[in-house]
């Protein structure tokens, strides 16, 4: 009954793809330091206090390193890869779950050869990120785990 | 460094369990009907203004018939099933989105031989589930869809 017109079910298909899903930019170019990433909106809605949204990066592909007010919960989904979170890196495979907290830095990248996709749940209100200082990455390049995960090289 | 002690990320385990996170009864017994089904709060962080939970159920097990107020956005993860939505019932699998609207009646069901997993974000601050009244059921049990997906036997 309906299985095709019913606008509450969006089909997931190949490829981590659904059904009236657009796969967008992650971005707008330009604005911050990313690569091989896409944004897809899952869930968006006004009866929601949150969004649900699917980021994938492709092999050798990362998020903006970034950090902000709101928090982001990230369940992963496909493949694997490595996260900076704060001072730490660590390896991510799927189905493992991530919290971002308030004010940390983090960032993605899909660093074993493969495509690194997640859920990443967050506030529908919320603040807009901030980007690395100079200082601030000369910081964080001090730390030789941190220097070797920003070469897409991560030590463990 | 840190992989095993850092509280940000907690490990998938095999058969859908978490590192740290409990699987625990559905609801408490008695309160409503439902068969066969595990509830896990995947995150639960006051500075995310919703849940994610993980609920599954094993083959031929099914969650309670209910509606509210709050909305549900669900995403499957595991296996396949059915879903009644409203008045349609149709077909789920892996990785399959599912809108549940206000006050709409619904309920999941592990009908294809296998377990049926599913992620739902939901509102942190919502109300109680209401439960169908007989005269619900008997409206919903003269339509012969949903009289055979209540029976196990969806006819798609």
């Amino acid at each position: 009954m309906g299985q095709d017109n019913d606008k509450n079910i969006r089909r997931s298909q190949p490829g981590f793809n659904w059904q009236g899903v657009e796969r967008m930019p992650y971005k707008e170019e330009g604005l911050a330091p990313f690569k091989a990433i896409s944004r897809q909106i899952l869930f968006a809605d006004p009866a929601l206090q949150c969004e649900l949204r699917y980021f994938e990066m492709a092999a050798d592909g990362y998020s903006t390193l970034e950090r902000h007010e709101h928090a982001h919960a990230v369940t992963i989904l496909r493949g694997a890869g490595h996260c900076l979170i704060g001072a730490t890196v660590q390896q991510v495979k799927q189905f493992d779950l991530v919290n971002i907290p308030a004010w940390t830095w983090h960032q993605f990248r899909a660093t074993k050869g493969m495509p690194l996709g997640f859920l990443c749940m967050v506030n529908a209100q919320r603040d807009k990120p901030q980007l690395p200082s100079e200082q601030d990455l000369a910081t964080m390049r001090a730390d030789p785990h941190l220097a070797a995960f920003f070469k897409g090289t991560p030590t463990e």
